[in-house]
Order: C-alpha cells, then sequence, then structure tokens
C-alpha cells in the first residue's frame, strides 16, 4: 500500500497528491535520498536547497529542482524507506534476510506474531506490515531505552496500532499463547527456545538470525532438543550490479555476511503408545 | 495466516484440528514432504502407509505413524508448501527472489498490483497474499493452457478471489490504470515497459526477473528511457548448512543462479518550465 | 611445461608430434574428455571410436574424427587433467583452492615442501609442479592401500622423481626440518599443528583445508596457540558462465562449498628480554 | 623458494639470516605490514620506530620490537607480498583470480609465456616465478611509462632476467612464435584474439581477464570464431572469515567482483578430407 489506495495499517491519508504534514522521500539516487515531512521551510542539499511546502499539490512520483538546479524525484516512501531511516544503533538485518524470513514465516494478514529482541523497531515494521490490517505483533525488549526508541520508530511507520510492546526479559516467558510465528533476532538466541515452544500453536514457526556460526550452531542444537524441527538453515548473498549499457557488472563491494536464517516448526509431542 | 487464527483470503478453516478435506503438509525431511487431502483412502510412502481419515480430529503439528514405524510431521501446509506442489513446467523464481521482491515493492494489504506471465501461478499466489484482504492481483498470460493451469493452481491455494485473469497479449497494453506495483517474469520484459508505465500510478514499483545478463542489460535500458528510476540490480545467493553439532558447514552444492532482480519507480514526467 | 618445450620434472618427450605412447587428452567439451595412452587398440565413445594409433605423427592440439563422425580435440594433458582423471575415494580440494593455495604459499622452484595427507595425490602432483625441478615434496599417509595408489597416480603425472613417500602417522612428528612449507589435508590438522612448527624454518608457511565449520575453528585455536601467525582464512566460491552469445548467464547448479583455506607462518619464539 | 633454500630466479641470496640490503616483511597485522630494506636508518610505525640495522644476523620468522613496545614479525616477502607493495594505478587482478589462472593454465617450469597487457607487471611476476628457472616471460605494453614502472617492479621482485619487454602494440602481432600460453589482461580482449592464435603452438592455453560482462561475450565469440575452444569461464569470490575462538564468521564485507576468468585452447585446423 505504497502509491495510492486505501488502507489499515498504513501511512494514511493516502491521496496522489502531496499534502502538507505527509512524509515524502526525496531521491537523487542509491546513495543520495532522505525521508522529509512536509511542513513550513527549506529542505537543504549539498546541490541547493527547495521550499517543502512547493511540494503540496503535487502528484507523488514528480520531481522537485533545487535552487542549483539538481533534480529530485519525490516519491511516497515504502516501509523499507521509513524504516531506513531509523536511528540504528547496530544494522544486523537487511532486506535480503527480512524479506526471505518473512516468505518462509509466511506471514500474512491476521497473523498473531511474536518477536524477541525489539532492536530499533525495522523488523517490527516489517512484521506489522505482514500481518496487517487484522494480525497483532508482540514484541519483547528488555532495553527500556531500546524500547523507547523503538516505539517511536514504529509509530513513525504508521504501524503503531498493529505493535504490543513489552518491557520484559524474555527468557522468563511470554504472556501470550498460540501464536503463528515467533521471530529471534537476540544474541543468544537458544536461551528464547523453551519459551518460543511455549507460546506457538501446534506447528507454528519460528525464524533466527545469527551472526556468528556458534551461535547458529547452538540454536540448531537448541531446537532440535526442544521440540522443533529444523526446515532450513541458510545464507543469503546479495550483488548489486551496474546496469549502464555495455559495462554490465558486478559491484566492486559487497556486504559479504549478514545473519544465518534459520527456520523451523513447533512440532507437538507423541503420545505414548 | 498459517496456523490456527481467521483470515480473509486464507486457507479456510483455520480451527487447530485437522478437519475431512482439509490439504495438509506431511514432512518427514526436507526432501521428502508431500500436500494431501484429509478423504477415505491410504497415504503410501516407501516408508508404509496410513489411513488418511486417522488424521480428523488431531491437532496441527503432530505425527502420525507409518505401517512400517516412520514418523511424519503433519503441517499446516504455507502458501509455500502448496505453491511447491504445482505443477511447473520451468522453475525460475525461487522464495529468495520472490520474498526479496516482495519485500522491496513494498506489497500490502490493499495494493493493487497487476503480474506480466502469470506462469504457474506460483508468483501470483505470492502476491495475492500480500495484498490480502482488500487489494487485487491482475494477472496477463497468453498461452490459454498456463493460465487454465494457473487459475487452477491459485484456487487449491486459496486465493482464488484476490485475483483476476487475462488470457491477453501483454504488449498491447494492460486494461487497468493506477496500479501501485508491477511485476514482469517474461523473457523479454523490455517490450511491456511502455505498458507498465502507462498502468502505473506516479512513484509505482515495477519489479522484473531476468535469468540472462544480457536481459538484464535491455530491461535496464528500457527501464531508463521509458521513464523510470532504477534502485536497484541485484543477485541473490542462497546456501543451505547443515548444522549438525560439530559438523557445522555449507552444503556441497547450491544453486548457482535463478534470476537477476531490477526494481524500478515511475518517474513522472517534469512539466515544462 | 604443457605444450612444446624441454623441461625435468614433466610429461616426456615433449616434442609437437604425438608419439606412441604418449598420454593424450581426447576433448569433446567439458563433460565428455579423457585420458588415453596412445598404443594399438581402439578408442571408444558413444559416437563412435577411432584407432589410437592413427594419432602419432599428428600435431598436438588437432583433432581427429570418430567413425560416427564426431571430432574429438587431441590436446597434451595439463598436469591437472591427468590429476582428474585420479580414482579419487573422495574429492575435497578443487582447482580454485589448490590454486589458491599455491599462490599463497609462493611455492616455486626449488622449495622443499611437506604434505600431511597424500589422498590420491592429486595436491601432491600440483606441489610436485611447483616445486620442479630443484626442490621435493615430503608426502605422509598413514594407510598403506592409499599410498600406494597415490605412487602410482604421482608417477603417472611424471612426478615421480620429485616426491618422497612416507608411510607413518604423522602425530609422530616429520623426518624433515628446515622446510619452506607444510601443506595439511587431514580431518584434524590441529593435531599435525606442534609437529608442522617442528619442521618448518623460521617464517615457513603452512596451508590448511578443512570442509567444517570447526574443523577451522580448531586450526586456527591451535595454530594461535601453537607459535603461528595466521595470515588468513578463506572460503572461495567459483561460479561457472554460458557464454552463448545473446545468452551469457551463471550456470545454473554450483559446487557451494569444499574447504576452508587457512594460510599461517611460523613465527620464532621471541627471546626473553 | 621462499624460506630458505637456493634458487635460480629467486630472491637471492637465501640464507636464513637477514643480511643487509634484504627486502623484509614487517608485519603487524593483515592491515598493517610494509616492505622494508635492510639499511641503515630508522623504520617508523604508528606505534613507535626501531633501527633497521638491527635486524642483521637475526633469523628470518622472528620478530622485533619497536621504541613503543609493538613487536612486529619479520618474514621474508613471498614474490606475493612484494607485488602487493606495487604501485598499481588499478588493480584488477587478485590472488585468487591469479593463482586460478596459472593453475589452469598448467604454468610450470619451461614454459614460454606471453602476456598482453603489462600493467604494473604484477602478473608477469607471478608468471615469471612459475616458468623458473628455465622458462620465459614475453610480454607486451603500449604505454611507455607504464613499461618503465612494470619493469622496475619485476626487478624489484627479482624475475628480471626471466622476462622479456616489449613496448609495441599488440594488435600489430607478436615477435614470438610457438609459446605455450597467452595471457591477455586487456580492456579490448578480443582484439587480441588473432594475434594470440598466430602465436600459440597447437594446443596452447589462453587466458583472458574481463571485468564487465560485455567483455566476457565479446572474448567468448571471438575466441570462438578465431578457432579456440573454450574450457571454462568463471567467476571466483573469496570470503576472508574471523576465527576468533566462539565467534567464527565471515567478515562483514567483501570483494564482490574482481574479473571473469576464461580459459581456452588453441585448436588446429582441420585438414580437408
Amino acid at each position: 500500500m505504497v502509491n495510492g489506495s486505501r488502507g489499515p495499517g498504513e501511512l494514511a491519508p493516502l491521496s496522489r497528491e502531496i499534502k502538507l504534514g505527509d512524509r515524502v522521500l526525496l531521491y537523487q539516487d542509491a546513495r543520495r535520498k532522505w525521508i522529509a515531512k512536509v511542513e513550513p521551510g527549506r529542505f537543504h542539499t549539498h546541490r541547493g536547497y527547495f521550499e517543502l511546502a512547493e511540494l503540496v499539490g503535487k502528484e507523488y512520483g514528480g520531481s522537485i529542482r533545487t535552487s542549483m538546479g539538481q533534480n529530485l524525484a519525490v516519491f511516497r516512501p515504502r516501509a523499507l524507506d521509513i524504516v531506513e531511516s531509523f536511528d540504528r544503533p547496530t544494522q544486523i538485518l537487511y532486506p535480503k534476510d527480512i524479506g526471505y524470513a518473512l516468505f518462509q514465516l509466511g506471514v500474512g494478514n491476521g497473523d498473531r506474531v511474536l518477536e524477541v529482541g525489539t532492536g530499533s523497531g525495522a523488523l517490527t515494521s516489517a512484521l506489522a506490515r505482514g500481518i496487517a490490517p487484522d494480525g497483532q505483533v508482540f514484541t519483547y525488549e528488555m532495553r527500556p531505552e531500546f524500547l523507547r526508541a523503538a516505539k517511536a520508530n514504529v509509530d513513525k511507520a504508521g504501524f503503531g496500532s498493529l505493535v504490543t510492546f513489552h518491557n520484559k526479559d524474555p527468557t522468563e516467558g511470554f504472556d501470550e499463547t498460540g501464536v503463528d510465528a515467533v521471530v529471534v533476532d537476540l544474541g543468544d538466541p537458544w536461551r528464547m527456545v523453551r519459551a518460543a515452544y511455549g507460546a506457538l500453536v501446534g506447528g507454528g514457526l519460528l525464524a533466527g538470525f545469527t551472526p556468528t556460526i556458534n551461535q547458529l550452531e547452538k540454536l540448531a542444537i537448541a531446537l532440535r532438543e526442544g521440540g522443533f524441527v529444523i526446515l532450513e538453515a541458510v545464507e543469503l548473498l546479495m550483488r548489486e550490479f551496474k546496469t549502464e549499457a555495455g559495462k554490465v557488472r558486478p559491484e566492486t563491494r559487497m556486504i559479504g555476511h549478514t545473519a544465518y536464517v534459520t527456520i523451523a516448526r513447533k512440532l507437538l509431542p507423541t503420545p505414548e503408545a
């Protein structure tokens, strides 16, 4: 729901025209892009400025010219663009990992999803978008200052009503039961396996993100011992390409590693014969 | 909506108990898994059989034992599992590519998405799941026999009411306008760029999948000449890991290539000064 | 020394003409190629046969036509081609790994190199080629039947005079000292680290190949504790490309993992102040 | 021939003791390492200095302590280390590519190898090392200032006597015939294919390095039309690992692309029937 229709759990209001108070994506190129709020005042780039209020009444998808003649495209931001603009102390998860995990979890409208490790709220927002409009995300974070920042971020992305925030030690267990999926993004995910098992419905899905191989190994052991079936453990490598005609080639540098992604399902105990 | 809640555009009915007529996922391991319909009759594996009706009334996430003592987990299938069971003449797109594209497109509830090249209906189903319950997918396919098979597949996956099928040559243009996103999965995607531009709202997103570098290059040229901004062109490599304790390592073999994924946005023409 | 010059430690005799007794590479395509000895008798393919003696007096690099009209290129085999034809119970090391390790070790003419784990003799041959004509390879293998097969292979590749074979448990230490490099290709390479340290000159190089991450970790720990500086630990991924004009793309399948390669140098103890 | 033996075509003299005039590798860690000449004067690091002459008489592989207490390992440089210290306007080729190509070409003692595009002399040095002591490298470079710098570099690496430098336009053909291998590292390698064919013996090998896919495609077309058999076209991806115990993982960043490597063999024309 990025461009022009209605929708609960979304960046309102969704007319095709830019309105005062909208958050817009100003796009020069892949490295130079900004989220800005449409309100009185100037927006400055290193290639000149323009008055933000000039955008009001224009159609999304057009462009604006700065005082120095630089064109900037003016797009309605995707959730992804807003999330990219969050203050994040560290980034582990990238779109490649989040997109893959959401697809593997089969997260969809109406699902109840539990997240352990709210962090900056980036993954929280992606999950909220996935379960909109009828589902709910329950997210746990021990550090109150992280939780506060994440809540502000999730509100900014327009998903506040879909998320319940818990400031609580997740190793002590979760308040919810019968959830469809659990997503774990913490340094010691193996310590949450028992609580995750308790919170999930039979067959419920779990996704774990682990930067090191040692963490992957410990998580896999805990999952197998804790009643889960591991569907897969994978890593995703993404390469960007230059696409200039006659000079097509991968970029020289790439991100070589973010995290291993483990997908598992809860298996109910076999009744005694 | 995989495990236990209600939901429009989903595999109904979603009780936790297996009912007559349900489609279930029988899971032995990553290579041996099957979708079966719960109805009178036996389900045979190379490790014995069981009566499908025995499943009725059991909880999803448990297991069943065959006549030869093999345990099979009985899961509610994800859309992904059902899609994997489709007859597909060729597979180009993998979960890594689909998950990434859906996330980059920002597809969410209420979106109107246009697909060019219905194929087997696998991507169609993933898109339908993404825009449920309030959006709509419009899909174009020239070959009537492909369209028929895709329609049956999408119905089987439970997304029939969210998809409009067109048996039409996409180079002649599309019936819809003002759509939020266009997804192109055809051998000559550059030929659809003009029509895609016409169908999209300002700032609307396009994703193209191209197996060869030459196709990627032609698509990129057509997009730039056709009024689009290319956000990125990427390839994703996925490696599976063995996670046995003390013997962690990537699998020896992997899929080395599926398709390049190009993400672009429609830019409205700059008005004359 | 593949094509036409003289050279010690090489497939003799190196005229440009094929002679009776030569081993030749018959090449149809990347998947269909064979090493054959030029002697009376027929060579059969699934596309016809030819008389091997017909090759005598022809120039290397030409082709021969079978009874069914199939052309086969007739090349002088590289050491690599002969090694590929070895009977190998398991293959871990690939050209990408061997080529990289040889280059990092800086193996060159005159070097004395110690190999732990002779295996099939494939790496032994590559090392021998590298140190020819004035160096020597010392190789250790506990299993007599492997050593016998490896010796036959190395002789076949023409490097017999450059290699000393030891049928001995390498954890008991090595007979040689002052060697320039040690190459370890065994399941428990950390057990050889102390003996390798003893055999190497100051600053001498070590390369270890380990298929699992757990082995890599143990080897790295043992090297650091055993007086080595680890220069790097890497993995190499190789993708083959289809290069048909207008249809350039990576092959669908690739080898996803062979072994991690660790390169280290022996550091002499710091004298007490 | 890095550590302690004699050897033609090598860094002489090869005693185990450091002598006045030697070039040594001072190694702090993977990112901080330097080549220095042992002569009167101080060597400065950001962690203190030491007198270079103090090294005389010490054994290679030991360490030296700076005025601020930083230990530096003192190694005999590999050819690779010296090459890394060359001034290079641009680096395309990495050890992974060079090591692989040398191994695939089967370059060994006594070979006559022709290089097109001398560049900085890095690949020239690697080739010279491979064909030592009895072979010869013939290298072509049009730009006189590059040729001068490359010659100085190759001399510094100790391979001057093994290399013949030509300041000549390679499209006009080569002076040598009957060479065992040709290596092409230029922006338009397809223009050299005819000349390379003329210089090679029957079955002689060619390696081409091309950064873009378009170059790879053009080279492949020219090779097939020019009488070569393409053995393979590949790309190599290398990932470095952190190996700290309990925290093993790939480095976050990696080089995503250098060049595609194409390996081909010259096929002699089939005589008319």
